[in-house]
């Protein structure tokens, strides 16, 4: 049988011993799982910014994966502690909103840790993602049933979730995440463009952000010359806002939270970047 | 039988390759050991840092754990290198003060590493880490016996440790250590407390770090207001002073060595966060 | 047996969920195999710096590990994917000379990676690292024959290399790599010294880099005074200048391309370091 993972994500950094210490407690529970770090550089507090990088990474693991995620700010008052049993895996994590796509599944089973015989004892003030966290993510991992951490909940805190809308033949989200390479990405699917634009070919769709508009989605940045500005499906299927060999959200000033929204062609922006490309 | 955990923590940063090398000699060595980075960040040559960081992250782990930590500023001189087995734990290292911790156990057995059948061959003359420092801690994980590594040691280098005092009915301690979230760790203990002012509630003691004083200790981040500045036993049983939401160090000005007053109710400082907090 | 070393280096960071999720492919593929990271922080598309940590890195690891790099500005173009066998372990990553060490192996075996059975379906355009390069090197690390990823291939791309020469009785080459500390890594190599300087001793050898000059290799760092600026031989066998105690690149305002000359002892540059040191 396969090792089970457990995927962990953090607003903890590596400058401190926290990350360490939650491995220590996961492989001393299980000693079998295979712990994956996605990131621990979530910055201090941001509960949305985690959610989104779950909802993005989540479905690149394999069923059963454990996802233990601390972005905890509420840590030692009496939010809840969550379990969470959806799209065939499981979310650990504090009760703010930071497991919102495993609740949006409407299949979710839902509950709160409660049985203070799976923590860590003594339970600190400051860390449960030592005390409370990791150690019922690894006996999940570990084949313990969801039913028995605790008790069905039925109103877990939600994320204002920004989903695209379609408003007159056009699609209109935003961004929802730059990453390293400043590629800005959306909360617009692949499977959006299929549903609001049947038939028409990608390169003919129109993607605008803030006042710039691209034409037509890229097959690859490098089919691009260097500097363009391009619109791509990006590897979670989402569409993104990239310029080829640089940093688009710095180079278009654009940044989370900002309005996208993708047309078909009769649309009539004010200026354009993509092929031919402006550098 | 568990796997044998080896923690890692040095200063080699993360953007070369020295991390993974040792990784890789470790799992050679011992392919059974599974290996917990603590952090690598450690500014270079900063041992008093790295000495904090294992004092406050070891008791989390297992007995019988193996500590490699590598701040090594006298790499290839005729400094030692220890191997010391104290507090139920193995701790391999520099013998620079960066095991001081370890050493501050009466019954701590302090090995020099001298057989050189143990090392990586050639012994270079910048990395012992690899050479020398994770070979032998990868053994003593797979079983060998401290004291096979080479003689024993009666005067291995310590650091000057900042233990807090009692004067006039009040402790005096320092900051030990600021985290990513701006933290103030200082060296005094929750059973200091116990100690120095038994019966004395919690919530009517005082704690004073420069020209702060916070009164009582909370007993969790989110019973205060954001951005109030609390005092609080910490995840490692240290009182930590920190701000609601906020980075405390900034917000107060407070860093590594300032000192840190706690008194019982009739002390008088200057100035008060804390219930009702400064915001 | 051994498990499997698979090593992982690439320019995505670790703010985002991409290596993350690199990790979780590479253990679905081949659960037994053992995921070192080398580094994540290469500045994006820097495949020379990133080709150089990979040379740097690689002799550590034992014969059979597989190093999976991926820096690749090409994604999604036509550039090939591709699989070598070169100094007695495997190289997987994208055709634009990141393994160019590898390749300068005689005896490499260079196969472009093709068979699209091998990889994650459906391959997107933007993240081929999870996709197409990590399922191909989880297979060859589970045994997968290199012969079966695609055909062989004749015209690999190469990197410029800047090898050192001999001129008037003097090495020239170059810095290579500046790492955390400072230390700039030449691509002199020890054995260039024996060959070039038969019989003579490393304390009379002369180190020039711009202006600066150092007489003799130093033993260690620790045998001169904090702030002395030395040239040692580091711990991959190459030339490196380094400041006792400090930032040399700083220092003395030297970099990557910056040309570096080692002499016998008749030289005469225009300034000294070393023994006695300038401090």
């Amino acid at each position: 049988m396969a090792r089970p993972i457990i995927t962990f994500t953090s607003d903890f950094g590596h400058e401190d011993w926290f990350v360490g210490v939650v491995h220590g407690v996961l492989n001393g529970v299980c000693p079998d799982s295979h712990v994956v770090d996605l990131t621990h550089t979530i910055p201090p507090g941001r509960i949305a910014r985690a959610a989104f990088l779950l909802e993005a990474a989540a479905p690149d693991f394999p069923p059963g994966t454990v996802h233990l995620a601390v972005v905890d700010p509420g840590v030692g008052t009496s939010r809840r502690a969550l379990a969470v049993a959806a799209r065939g895996q499981l979310f650990v994590g504090p009760d703010n909103g930071l497991l919102d796509w495993a609740l949006r599944d409407p299949a979710a089973r839902v509950h709160a840790v409660t049985d203070e015989s799976l923590f860590r004892q003594p339970v600190s003030r400051t860390f449960h993602a030592r005390d409370v966290f990791a150690p019922v993510a690894a006996r999940l991992a570990c084949g313990l049933n969801i039913a028995d951490v605790g008790p069905q909940v039925r109103d877990p805190v939600r994320l204002p979730h920004a989903v695209p809308e379609s408003r007159d033949g056009a699609i209109e989200g935003c961004i929802m995440f730059v990453d390293r390479f400043g590629n800005a990405l959306t909360n617009i699917h692949e499977h959006d463009l299929e549903r609001a634009f049947p038939g028409v070919p990608e390169a003919r769709l129109e993607v605008q952000v803030l006042r710039h508009a691209i034409r037509g989605l890229a097959r690859a940045y490098g089919e691009h010359p260097r500097g363009a500005v391009v619109a791509i499906v990006g590897s979670s299927g989402r569409i993104e806002i990239a310029q080829v060999g640089g940093d688009c959200a710095t180079r278009l000033g654009i940044g989370e939270g900002d309005p996208v929204t993708v047309r078909s062609p009769e649309a009539r922006p004010e200026d354009h970047f993509g092929e031919p490309a402006v550098h």
